[in-house]
C-alpha cells in the first residue's frame, strides 16, 4: 500500500478526481488466460452506483466501465488491465462554496495543509467516487480467486441499530436497499434513515465482509500478515475509523478458554468448533471463513451547519448543499467486499511465490 | 509492509526465533547525524521485558541490545542500523509437547499448514519475542521524530474492566505494572488478573496509543493513508484482533453533527473543539493528537485444557505448561507505542519526498 | 521497478497495447503546485513520434496526449496524473501472420512461453509503442527536476559508424533526423541507413544521455544506487542490450591513475579534472554531469527472412512485412532521456526523505 | 532494489561496515524445507575471501559465516534467514589519513556530500567488504534455484588483455587465481598484474557470468524485466561501470540478420542456432543460457599519488597505503555470480506468482 497503489503481486493503482473527465485504475499482476469482459465488472459497479434509492446520493452516474488494455480476445494476457469510467454528471457549481471553506471531518482541510492546493470540486481526489475503481478492481480480483472463494458483505449496524445475528440470512441482503441480512431490521433502518435524511443529518454504520472457501496458508508473517493487509485495505476506505477481524474488540473481554477455537478431526480434515479468530491465526488463513468488520463514520457533508474556518482564516458556519449520502456505510458494502477480494487475490499469488 | 519488513523510507526488517541464538533487526533509511547509542534504546526494551511482575511471563531475558552498524562516533550515518539481542534463557524442553500438537488460537497450526515446517520451540518466529525488535526500532524512530513529537501508550481495558477516561492521568501510567492511566482501576485489575493467573487462564485487553505534537500533513492518500498504515502496523502485533482510530467503532452510532470536530480560529491557528477523528482526516494528519486503540485477544497458551488435534491427525487435549503472560495486552503497550512511532517516522520522511 | 511500474517516490505505471484503443500511464508521487499542461508534454512526444523521416516506421500516430487527472487549474495537486494517448492508426491486418509465428529476436516467443497467450497485433504489450508513455512521463519528470537540471540525448553510433567525440556539438542534434551531435557523421549514416532500409534489413545503435546540473548527493547505497537505477531503467527499454556509466567498459582497460578523476579546489567549490566516473561515485551523484550510454540491437522485425518456428511446432521462414524502423536506436534517444529524467526525479524526491 | 535491500520475493538486506564489529544480511522470502547449513555457504565465501594470492588484498579475514535464524533442524522454515560474519582483522590505523581526504574515484566524497558524515575506516559501508554478504546470499539463492540451474562466472579481461573465447574452458576457471577460463591467458595476466601491483597501481577488468538450465518464462515486462534486474544487480556491485546482456554493445554494429538467433524445431523442443540475445527476449528468459558481462573499473585505492581535496577544502595529494586489491575484478567474479543467482531466485518465485 503506497500512495495510490495497493497490493504487491496483484497491484491496483487508481487515479481520477470526482469532477475530472474520468476515473480509472490499472491492475497489474493479474494472471493470464482468465476470461474477463466488462460484463464481469459492471454488476458490481451497479451495486455501488449512487442514486438507486432515497438513502444514497442523488448524483446520477451510469458508471459504465471499459477495459482499455490487458485483455485479448476475451482473456487476460498477464499485462496491465486499464479500466476507465467517464464522469458524466458533474455539477461543479454545487461545490463553489467549499472552494473556500473546510468541512469539519472532511479531507478538505488536510489536503490543503499537506499540498497547499486541492481540487475542491466534489471533494476531488478524496471523494468516495474513487471507490468505484476499487469495486471494479475487486471484480477482477474475484476472477483471480475463482469460483471456490466467495466474498460477500452486509450492513450490520446503522446508527444505534445493530442487527440480530441469529436472524442472519444472506438471502435477504439483496432484498433491501441496505444490504441488510436481517429482514426484521430493514423497516427500523428505513424509518431511522428517512428521518436522518429529512433533518439534513447523517449517520455512521458498520459493515461486515466475509470470504468463504479461502484455503489455509494465505498470509505472510510478520509484516505481511493477512489480517494486517485486510486492516490496511479496509481502513483506507473513505470514512472508515475501525477494523476488526473475527470477534475483534469483543475478544478483549474474553478469557482464553472463551476465545479458543477448539479443534477436532473430522475424518482427515481439521474441524473448528468456533471462529472467534475470523479465519486467521498468526496472520495466516486457517481455512475457516475470513471475517472482518469496519466502522464507517457519518458523512461529514450535510445540511446541518457546523462551525469551521475558511482558507483566509476566518470563522464560518459550513453547510454542505450538494447531493450526499445520509449513510455512506450503505455504499461501503461493495467497496469493503472489493478490498477483501483484492487482498485475497494478492495473497493467493504471493503464497505461490512464498512456498516455492 | 511485506514479509518481515515494514515501512517505506524508514524500513525495519526483523529476524529471529524465540529459541534461536539471537533476535535482531535492520533499520534502513534512518537519516544521518542523529545521536544514537544503546542507552537510547535499552529503556524501552526494559519496559517490555518479561519477568517484571507476576502478571507477565517468568522467562528472564536481560534483552540487552547492541548496535552492530550504522552508527559512527555516536551518530547515525545514513547506513543500515543493525540491532541484535542475544537470547539467553531458552528452556526448550518446556516446549517438547507442542512439537506435535497445535494450540487452538495459536499460529502453530497455520505455520504448519503454510510451510509444512515450523520451529516449535517457544513459538519460534510467531513468538511475541519478535516484538522486542519492534520496541528497539521504535526507540530509533523516536529519535527520528525528535523531541516535539511524543508517543505514549496506556492499557485501557483488561477483560471486562474498562478504565474511566475522566480519571485519565498520564502520570499514573508508570506507577503500576499495567500501564494503567486510571489509578482507581489498578486494584481491580490486580485482583482480577491474580485470579486469572491462578486459574491457569488468560484474558484480553485494549491498548491505547497517542502521539502528541505531530505536524499536519503526514500521510499519503489513497493507499498510503496514515490511518491505513497505523492499522496495518498495530494489526501486525501478535494477538491483535481490532484497531480503531479516534472514536473508532463508536462513530457508527454517531450522527454527523455529533461526529463533526468543529473548528474555529485561535489567533492565526486552527483550533479544534473535539478530536473524534483521532487526528487524521482523509488519511492525513490534522495537527491534533493521533489516537489509536487496539484489542489484544487472550493468550492462547494457558493451563486450561482445550480440545485440539496433533500433527498425525488425532484428537488431543492441549495444555500449555511453559511460562506465559496471563494478559499479553500488558506487554503490548510499549509494542503499540513503537509501531506508532515507526509509522510516524516513516511518514515524516515520506512527506518530505511527497511535497517536493 | 516491478512489472509495469518504475520508480519509488516518483512512480510511473504504464499500460496499453500497440493495437488496443489507447495507451496510457499513471504518474504517482509528483509533488504539488508544479505548472503542467499538455503543452509541456507534447513536444517530447512529437520528437519520438514515428513517421517523421524515411528512417523510422511509417505508422502515423498523432500521439496526442491528454491529462485526465492530477492537475487542477494548471497546477499539479499531488494526486496521480493520468495521461492517455488514443491509438488511431492500427493496421492489424499487417500482423496476421505473426499470430502464428515467432520472430527471432522478438518477445513474441517469450510472452508465449510465459503467459501462454499474447496480443500479437503489432507486438501487443512488447511493442515500442509503450515507450511513448515513458516519454510522456519523462516530460513530467523534467518539470519535477526544474530548470537547473537539463537532460539531453544523442545518437553516437549507428551500425559500425561511431561519431567523433571531438566534433560533439549539442546544437547539431536538432538539425538532423538522427539526433546526431557530429555533423560530419550525418551524411554517412544517411547513406548507410538508406541502404539498410532498401535491403529490408535493420541495424543497431548506441545512444548517449547526459544530465547537467544534477546536485551532489542523489542516490542511495547500496541497492538504490543512482547508477544501478539508471542501468535498470535504460535496460528496460525495448531492444537495449548494454548500459554504461561514464567511460563504462573502457575503464576495464584503464589503470588506476588513468581512471582517477583528480580534484582540486576552485575557490570554495570542488573542481574535477575529468569525468570518467560519469558523475556518480559509490552510487551517489558528485555534481558532475551524469553520463550514460546504451546499446540498442537491430530491430528484429525486418523483410529479410530468418529461420524460425511457429506455434504448432513447425519450421518456418519469418519475414515481417508491417511498418518498421530500420534503426530503432534513432527513436530511442528521447526514450533514454525520459528514463534518465524519471530516475533523477525519483532520486531527487528520495534524497529529501533520506537525509531527513 | 531500494537502499540496502534487493529483490522482491527473494529479498536480501545487507548491513555492516568494513571496520564495525560484524557484517550481516537478512534473507527474507526463502521458501521452506530447503536443506541449508553453513557448509552450503562457506565455500563461496572462501572463493571471495581476501588474502588468497598476491593479486588480492592482504587483509586476512576468515569470513566465517553463521546462520542465526530461519533454519530449523537443517531446513529452512520460510522465516527470515539472518547470516552474520564477525570482522576480525580491522587495522583502522591504516585509514587514519582518509578520514580527512577524499580518494578520487571513491565513494568517500559522495557519502560526505550526501550524509555529512561517514565511517571512513576502511571505506565504511562503501567498502567491498559488503560484497561478502552478497556472496553469502547468493549461496542461499543457489539452493532456491536447485541443482538444474547452474550459475558460473569467469574473468574475461584484465586491463588490455582479453581472453580468446575459442579457448574457453570452464574446467580451467578453478586452476588459476584469476577465475580465467583461457589457460593461455593466465601467464600474461600474472606478469601484467605483478607489474601493476609492484608499481602501486591498479587496473580494471571484465567479468562474465552465465546461468545454464534456466527455464523459459522468468522475467516480468515491462519494468521487471529479467535483464533490467540483472543490470541493476550487477551495476550495484562496487566499481562496476557497465553491464551487457548477450552480445551487448557489439549488437550496435550488427545488422538484423546478424543479430537474429534463428530457431528450428529439434523434435518437440525449440532449438536456437545462436544466443546473441544472452537468453533473454523482451525481458523474459528463452530457456537458453543467461549471459551477462560487467566492467569493473580499477581500484581507486592505490599507492600512486593523485591530486585531490580534503574536508577542510584544501588541495592535497592522496596516496592510499592500506591493503588493497590491484585488480578488484578478480574478487568480483563470485560476487557477480551471487547477484545473478539472487536475481534468478527472485524471478523464479515471482514467476509462480505471475502466472497464477
Amino acid at each position: 500500500m503506497s500512495h495510490n497503489t495497493f497490493g504487491r503481486l496483484f497491484r491496483v493503482t487508481t487515479w481520477g478526481e470526482s469532477h475530472g473527465p474520468a476515473i480509472g485504475c490499472v491492475i497489474d499482476g493479474c494472471p493470464p488466460r482468465i476470461a474477463l469482459t466488462e460484463d464481469d465488472i459492471q454488476p458490481f459497479l451497479d451495486q455501488r452506483r449512487p442514486g438507486q434509492s432515497t438513502f444514497t446520493t442523488q448524483r446520477r452516474e451510469p458508471d459504465e466501465v471499459r477495459i482499455y488494455s490487458g485483455v485479448f480476445e476475451g482473456l487476460t494476457t498477464g499485462t496491465p488491465i486499464s479500466l476507465i469510467i467517464q464522469n458524466t454528471d458533474q455539477r461543479s457549481k454545487d461545490y463553489g462554496e467549499i472552494a473556500q471553506t473546510f468541512r469539519p471531518g472532511h479531507a478538505d482541510l488536510t489536503y490543503h495543509l499537506k499540498y497547499g492546493i486541492r481540487d475542491y470540486r466534489g471533494g476531488g481526489r478524496s471523494s468516495a467516487r474513487e471507490t468505484a475503481m476499487r469495486v471494479a478492481a475487486g471484480a477482477v480480483a474475484r476472477r483471480v480467486l475463482g469460483p471456490t472463494i466467495r466474498v460477500r458483505g452486509a450492513l450490520v449496524q446503522v446508527g444505534p441499530y445493530v442487527i440480530d445475528r441469529s436472524r442472519w440470512d444472506w438471502g435477504e441482503v439483496g432484498n433491501n436497499p441496505f444490504s441488510c441480512p436481517d429482514a426484521a431490521m430493514v423497516p427500523v433502518w428505513e424509518q431511522y434513515l428517512g428521518e436522518i435524511r429529512k433533518s439534513g443529518s447523517s449517520v455512521g454504520a458498520v459493515v461486515e465482509v466475509v470470504a468463504d472457501g479461502v484455503p489455509p496458508g494465505l498470509g505472510a508473517p510478520i509484516y505481511g500478515k493477512l489480517d494486517s493487509d485486510i486492516a490496511a485495505a479496509l481502513m483506507s476506505i473513505n470514512a472508515v475509523k475501525g477494523v476488526e477481524i473475527g470477534d475483534g474488540f469483543a475478544t478483549a473481554a474474553y478469557t482464553g478458554p472463551e476465545n479458543a477455537d477448539a479443534m477436532h478431526m473430522d475424518g482427515t480434515a481439521i474441524a473448528f468448533e468456533a471462529n472467534h479468530a475470523g479465519g486467521i491465526l498468526g496472520g495466516i488463513s486457517t481455512g475457516q471463513p475470513i471475517m472482518a468488520r469496519f466502522a464507517v463514520k457519518p458523512t461529514s457533508s450535510m445540511l446541518t451547519p457546523v462551525p469551521s474556518v475558511n482558507v483566509t482564516g476566518e470563522d464560518v458556519q459550513v453547510v454542505t448543499k450538494g447531493r450526499h449520502d445520509p449513510c455512506v456505510g450503505i455504499r461501503a458494502v461493495p467497496v469493503g467486499e472489493a478490498m477483501l477480494a483484492c487482498v485475497l487475490a494478492d495473497h493467493k499469488l504471493r503464497h505461490r511465490g512464498q512456498v516455492g
